[in-house]
């Protein structure tokens, strides 16, 4: 195995393998359907290349890495409940399928199986990267309770906004490549700056998804365009032109965002034009580009097997080449 | 410290130096609250006794102990939510004085942080302890499934219900006695012993709880009588009394069950003169003892300090003299 598409695979067929279902059936039965919904699953696979950047061996790794995913569709499970989201992936969410009780339950299960998996390594590693994994739970967990709180904020600062998608989105993503990069024995150094990789990535990732959500096409996107206009959701792009807009541009806003009857594509459109008076497109591609260069400065740094560091370049730009 | 208050008090001192609040306070100060509404701290104290059997010093047990308590209320927390329990101890639910969103995601955060305090120790025990936490952790959520599954199904046998009291309370007090065997250097037997001794004295001190529902007085229980009876809770009682009913007696059981409007305190009543007719009362009774002794089998046989057996002698039978 010596690209990621073949690591993504590992993880596929290791997914596989997992028989999640045992006695009580109820309880378990919402993690199996929730595993299965699918994904790219990128947080496992990461995990493997980051360890494969400093070891042929990447056995050790394997189960942590699942429990990298699953303790990310935990968290997917949990916020659909908070979030009421109905649909993910095109298909029902636990708590639609079942119900609230169900959903917070099976959750708390599949975080406590994230535990058992990610404590299934030799000694050697094991609390190094159990701190890691608690440390990252629990920044993801402060995220989504930023996420919230900004819901009803009408003071949330750019920065307060980038450290609310490095919590929720970055922070997974870098400790799962640093989840690799300890079990493949990396020293602190590059097992650090690969954190700063993925941490960079996630940003630039999270920022493309604002972005996308405005200005991409639904084919590369994969979800409806204006969503996050239609929902005033405080994205990088909303938060930067509610500080630049002044006299017409923000009365002209303000409404939109004040309105509570309106035609969608009208508002997406009219919010758009807004976004492209005021630049914050731009601003948005070169704070994108910023986190890109950081990480592949951090990468580049990594002192690691130089064909999956070029595996990982690959990587980060198919991830976010769909907008550069 | 030579006495089981006396760890008590260490676990109090503990837990009190504790910070849970940090940013975002929206997150951590539910956290707080719950573990400031009291308690006994069993959990804790008890992890600290059973590693006093075997040592004096119990330092590396302290974290270890503070994560147990964390779990437990972690566990009542998010089963507040799905029992939907306005009151617990006297003060609002999270849920209730918050809301949901917040039980749910602080909830969440209890739970890594019970994980963060038990990884907290010296390596030599880490990966033991874990799965001892993980494994205990995933059967307390198996129980609380079971449990609320028990409310929709008719056909709950003794058995049935045996297993989901393990599930939710016993091995919960057996793995806090047996992670503070393992911390204190107990061979497996030993810790295994602590362990039935904790799992029986549970199981004791549930159907304890059942009976005392029926049976006890105001005082001693703590709370009101008859609470399971109103409610049709699923109980020891009720389900020999189901199983053994025939006749007029299970037409009247079954019609007291099935009314939807009746006085509380007539409801009590009825049912209580058919369990007694039926004998349930004893047969509570004689399995309260069965477990009980099994405990002190069990615990007669730990090869340690015979101070902190009798402590533990003293404390079981402290725990269900109520009602012996």
């Amino acid at each position: 195995m010596h690209t990621i598409a073949e690591l993504q695979k590992v993880v596929e067929l290791e997914l596989s393998k997992q028989e999640f279902v045992v006695e009580p059936k109820g309880l378990y039965q919402p993690i199996e359907y929730v595993m299965g919904m699918g994904g790219k699953r990128i947080r496992p696979t990461l995990c493997l290349a980051g360890c494969k950047l400093f070891t042929d061996d990447i056995t050790q790794a394997v189960r942590p890495s699942l429990s990298l995913e699953i303790f990310h569709n935990f968290t997917l499970l949990h916020d659909d409940i908070m979030d009421n989201a109905d649909v993910r992936r095109n298909q029902a969410t636990v708590h639609k399928k079942w119900d609230d009780n169900t959903a917070i339950l099976s959750g708390d299960a599949m975080l406590i199986k994230a535990y058992q998996y990610a404590t299934d390594i030799n000694s050697e590693h094991l609390k190094e990267v159990l701190n890691l994994f608690s440390q990252t739970a629990i920044e993801v967990c402060e995220g989504q309770q930023y996420d919230m709180e900004f819901e009803q904020r009408d003071n949330v600062t750019v920065d307060d906004y980038l450290n609310m998608i490095r919590l929720k989105t970055a922070v997974l993503l870098a400790a799962s490549l640093k989840t690799g990069a300890i079990i493949g024995g990396a020293n602190k150094k590059d097992a650090d700056l690969l954190y700063q990789f993925g941490e960079n990535i996630g940003l630039a990732f999270q920022l493309q998804d604002d972005f996308l959500d405005v200005y991409g096409n639904i084919e590369t996107f994969g979800k409806a365009i204006g969503g996050d206009i239609v929902a005033n959701k405080k994205t990088f792009l909303l938060i930067n032109a509610l500080q630049l807009a002044s006299g017409n541009l923000q009365d002209n806003l303000l409404a939109w965002i004040n309105s509570d009857n309106f035609d969608a594509d009208e508002k997406i459109e009219a919010v758009r034009t807004i976004y492209n008076t005021l630049k914050v497109d731009v601003l948005a591609k070169e704070k994108m580009n910023f986190y890109f260069d950081k990480a592949m400065n951090a990468l580049d740094q990594v002192n690691g097997r130089e064909s999956m560091k070029n595996e990982l370049r690959e990587f980060a730009l198919k991830l976010i080449e769909r907008s550069r």
